[in-house]
């Protein structure tokens, strides 16, 4: 197909046309990745960026910048199209043609810890749509609580482009339905309504009226018919949305999918697959291009490159805001600075409650509940809540309301029955980065209905705590469905995710101060998400554990003098039965350790010296007790160790029973332990 | 509130108020469970079992009976009332008195494994209403393949009631919308909306408009205003849905969740706890039952066990449309007998092609396809596809089209991006029970978006096969969002499910084996599902490797003469290097054995014998090459072995970059094995 091209192109042609082969170009020389996107998504990302987006190039992490998201993640040569042409700090031309190479800037898929610009990290579809509800929710919040009615500190749009992938995926519409649901106005998603996934025509398999489903949720929607030139309709149809305040905006933008593309355009060959050198030719022939690759004409560049100065002058008036801010509000100021700073106030974790071994027995989810309360009082970076279980996982803060349409200044999220919506939403307040931890929580079961989002959390360092609750067989009478085996283990494989087994009050303490700190990424190269198991059931206070214990992972509670004959290594709700049996035991005239072990991820990172300390390699008699499964124990056990474990699916009936009848009593410990 | 109560009582508000007392004094006497749901719903669920739903209690298992999903699977008092009182096999008065005891047929969720009459295991959320698309697209499959225009011997209706937290779940809307791209027009799906969540009000998180966003995804949608009392509503209902036939319905029907408590219908308090012995007296009173605890009125045991007899004419009259059918469709009778028995055809397995050492280098995902292709010609069981990777994971049977509305024949399912949904699509094919072999496929990292539906295909011993593609960092440049890390540890750790990482070609055909015939439950108690994981590079046919192997899990694959100084044990693409590595060592004069182990899972199932003949206790010096997670390996290499693994994220590079600089190279690892 052989058309000619337009001859002379206006300005706006050539800067479009700059990001198609940008995007072209870069997937070309990697012979990978994902040209179609960016060819169709070019003008209404240029529109956006040129025309509305406030953002400082030359300050990537400019507090009040609008923020975007590109939830079609596969077309991140868009985006670093993008930074690289408004001249962002830190990204060249050179970056460009490292696309997709090892430890480039510009990996295959968008990754806010590796280039400067990009807010989360997308790729898995639906994550960013659902990343950016939390990002909105995240200015609501601050909006809500720090602007002034003189002075609007906090007041910014976030942009998302998303595509067919993304809307196929239940996360989005989890995330969608609550965006509407709190009424979201400064959320405006541009949906590239291209018709084409990796299967080819989007007839075969998604043929739903997105629009009108999104107008369920209670969202504005428009639609802009042909979203490859007609960058006025785009133009206005960001007006239109910015003049509704109380609903988030989809702007259904219908495109053909490597627009350009003599041969393939619209049909699945150009989504994932460099064009080839014969139909880059092709491409330039018929759109005009008489560039060479990786050549922008200056014409555009200089017209893009007017970022630089706008983003200059966009922060230097939110600076004087904040100087006069700084002056009117101090208090506020103060509290706001310190959380954008990533500091925790002096002294927060004094506000943590300490027990007394043999004090009132407590489910650990309870003590976590007491914790959040405790600790939300001095620090109003916590913002969070439950997937519908709230009054089971205890997460309510009692001095706060519930965040909902024009009450954004609350704390207490109700996030419905939607985990993964509420997982990658956690993860878009924590990567707003103004300081907010969030937290989100469910049975732990149920992370396998999030564990996407709780990937992502540890992979794009989002500083979010994971509170799941109901944490083994004891939960009792829900039955296999909802009782974990595989659960703990299958967490602590994800890297960079701190997993914490509690095993009484102290220990959830100090699993909150580990938390929260890590969270700010205190003491650590970054934040880190962690992840709380917590009982159901209650659990005695015991002798020998300690919030400081907590931070070193693993740490001998009691111990009989000499070298042990055996150590047992308790976790969570079985620590107490393995203080029992130790008790049993030393009755014997054993010599015998107990180690908690609330977080193996913790123990690994202490030295040598203190690993020795606790679990000599002389002393091979140790029996693990964890009421899940036993992958994983080896490790630790060892060839001459051995653990109480659940290595099959639970079963329905009380959890005393269940506990008994899987083995978890003092007795049944001290019999293994003796037995080795 | 004291209100008086109707003195006498139809027929019908007996037989409703039975369901509703069993309901709330099991719940009662566990003193645990969902008494909620079974007050409000006990009307629909009446009208639907009594006027509408074809079964026979005394064979659940009754090929052509309809299907029955209670999507809110916490509610499962509703169907374990209806089973005891239709007089279902095996399900006594007594059996309800056992509700959520240790090994009762009345767990706290329904479990189809532990309680005839049960379809499919339920309580996670969304899961049920998206088996029941699966069952429905069974049904529709079978139709189309063996029904004749004058014997229908595949015709049934799959009927759902799921709630509010169901219709909050993203994997419910991934899954009706392919129901309603489908046209499913036997699948009639009830929506008890009762505006109450654990949470409390349904106004706090759900404000969307349910019944325009299933409009939205094309099914057809009524309302019954008044659930509660409104009979013959919902029977009308149930009849104008059963006229639509090429679209789903939902029938949304307002209920007051525990209607018939005085002081705790409509609050949460009544979803998810007994009333407590006042209360449950408080309802008797309002509700003018004078029954005591467990006692069911004659005349409503009576009515409702007329199901046996009409159960049994159902199934009479079938039985003698099948006689026709196997006399004048003597082919398909046979191949449908087959199907419906378990059993497989007679040497299937010879169509599984093999592989000679040295020939042509492939991808498994390559040779999963040619697998898939091969067995899709012997089995007509095979039913599947890929959540919009097909041209990726490789699962197309060239011999079949698209199995889309109007051509429900074919089986080349197009899931589109909804990894969930397909989970428990897939899940509800395979157990419809009538031999289908279900298969559902994407990327190895993306399990992570499905977890939930593989869990349970494993908890309800569902015969799915999960192809699973581009399984570690070698996948190259998407990155370490697309990377598989912890995903495979993570897989091996859930109970029942079978693991398998195939090495070359006849690795692959030695898994598909193993996969088709545990889907089908031969030589084991149950069917189980399986989960393979694949190359998405080319990888060599390897010497020693064999079909026969693989199901023994680990095995030799070459090794040198006597007791080795050394063992290298490789699964799927690091074979090969381990093959090398130890031509290298052997050539400096070391005893090398090299151990492949596609699935630890089946290793671990080898008696003791064989595994010492495979991994000698004495031999202590192992190396575990996976590119992926060091995590469970620690108990084959034990306390003096090591492993080559990847603790940490992928990163984007060409795959053979982030191979080398993870250190999956034949000369690390002869370096690594020297050293140890």
């Amino acid at each position: 197909m052989a058309v000619s091209a337009p001859t002379k192109q206006s300005l706006e042609e050539l800067c479009i046309n700059s990001i198609r082969f940008l995007a072209i170009d870069a997937v070309e020389k990697a012979n990978s990745g994902h040209p179609g996107l960016p060819m169709g998504a070019a003008p209404m990302a240029f529109v956006l960026w040129d025309k509305f987006m406030r953002f400082n190039p030359k300050n990537p992490k400019w507090f009040n910048r609008d923020r975007f998201v590109l939830s079609a993640g596969h077309g991140c040569m868009l985006q670093y199209a993008l930074l690289y042409l408004t001249g962002y700090r830190g990204l060249e031309l050179e970056d460009l043609k490292q696309f997709r190479q090892w430890e480039s800037k510009t990996p295959g898929h968008p990754e806010n810890f590796q280039t400067e610009g990009v807010e989360v990290t997308t790729g898995p579809l639906g994550q960013g749509i659902a990343n950016a509800v939390g990002l909105a929710v995240a200015e609501a919040h601050l909006a809500a609580k720090f602007n002034k009615p003189d002075l609007k500190i906090v007041d910014h749009y976030t942009y998302v482009i998303l595509g067919d992938g993304c809307n196929m995926e239940g996360i989005s519409g989890e995330a969608c339905s609550l965006a509407g649901h709190w009424g979201l106005g400064k959320l405006i998603a541009f949906y590239d309504d291209n018709h084409i996934s990796i299967d080819g025509s989007t007839d075969i398999s998604f043929t739903e009226d997105v629009s009108k489903r999104f107008e369920s949720y209670n969202w504005h929607v428009l639609h802009v018919e042909n979203g490859n030139t007609d960058l006025d309709a785009i133009a206005k149809a960001i007006e239109e949305a910015k003049k509704v305040t109380d609903k988030p905006t989809l702007i259904k933008v219908t495109t053909t999918i490597g627009f350009g593309s003599p041969n393939k355009a619209n049909s699945h060959d150009v989504h994932g697959a460099a064009l080839g050198a014969s139909e880059v030719q092709a491409t330039r022939d018929h759109l005009g291009w008489n560039y060479g690759p990786f050549e922008v004409p200056e014409d555009a560049l200089g017209h893009f490159r007017k970022a630089v100065d706008r983003g200059a002058k966009y922060e230097e008036e939110w600076n004087s805001l904040w100087t006069r801010y700084t002056a009117e509000y101090s208090e506020e100021a103060a509290v706001l600075e310190r959380m954008m700073s990533g500091k925790l106030p002096d002294g927060w974790d004094k506000a943590l409650p300490t027990f007394k071994p043999g004090e009132k027995a407590d489910a650990t989810r309870n003590q976590s509940g007491a914790c959040l309360n405790a600790i939300a009082g001095v620090l109003p970076d916590l913002i969070g809540g439950s997937a519908d279980l709230a009054p089971s996982n205890k997460t309510l803060l009692k001095s706060s309301k519930d965040f909902q349409k024009g009450a954004y200044e609350n704390r207490n999220v109700r996030f419905g029955v939607r985990e993964h919506g509420m997982g990658a939403i956690c993860n878009g307040i924590a990567l707003h980065g103004s300081g907010l931890i969030s937290y989100g929580a469910t049975f732990l079961v149920f992370t396998d209905y999030m564990r996407g989002a709780i990937r992502l959390s540890a992979l794009s360092q989002a500083g979010v705590i994971w509170v799941m609750t109901h944490d083994s067989i004891a939960l009792g009478e829900d039955g296999p469905t909802h009782q974990p085996i595989e659960h703990i283990p299958s967490l602590r494989a994800i890297p960079d995710l701190i997993v914490l087994r509690p095993a009484d009050g102290n220990e959830t303490s100090g699993a909150y101060k580990v938390a929260v700190e890590k969270a700010k990424g205190i003491g650590a190269d970054h934040p880190y998400p962690s992840l709380l198991a917590l009982s159901r059931q209650n659990l005695p206070n015991l002798e020998g554990t300690s919030i400081e214990g907590v931070a070193k992972g693993g740490y001998t509670i009691s111990d009989s003098e000499g070298t042990p004959d055996i150590i047992l290594i308790g976790t969570g709700g079985e620590l107490y039965l393995c203080a029992e049996a130790a008790e049993k035991l030393r009755g014997q005239g054993k010599k015998v350790r107990v180690v908690s072990m609330p977080s193996c991820e913790l123990f690994d990172e202490q030295d040598e010296a203190y690993r020795e300390s606790v679990l000599p390699k002389a002393v091979k008699k140790r029996l693990v007790v964890e009421a899940g499964s036993s992958y994983g124990w080896h490790r630790y056990f060892g060839d001459q160790g051995s653990s109480i474990s659940v290595d099959r699916f639970g079963a329905s009936s009380p959890g005393e029973v269940a506990l008994e009848r899987f083995g978890y009593t003092a007795d049944n410990i001290a019999a293994k332990a003796a037995a080795l």
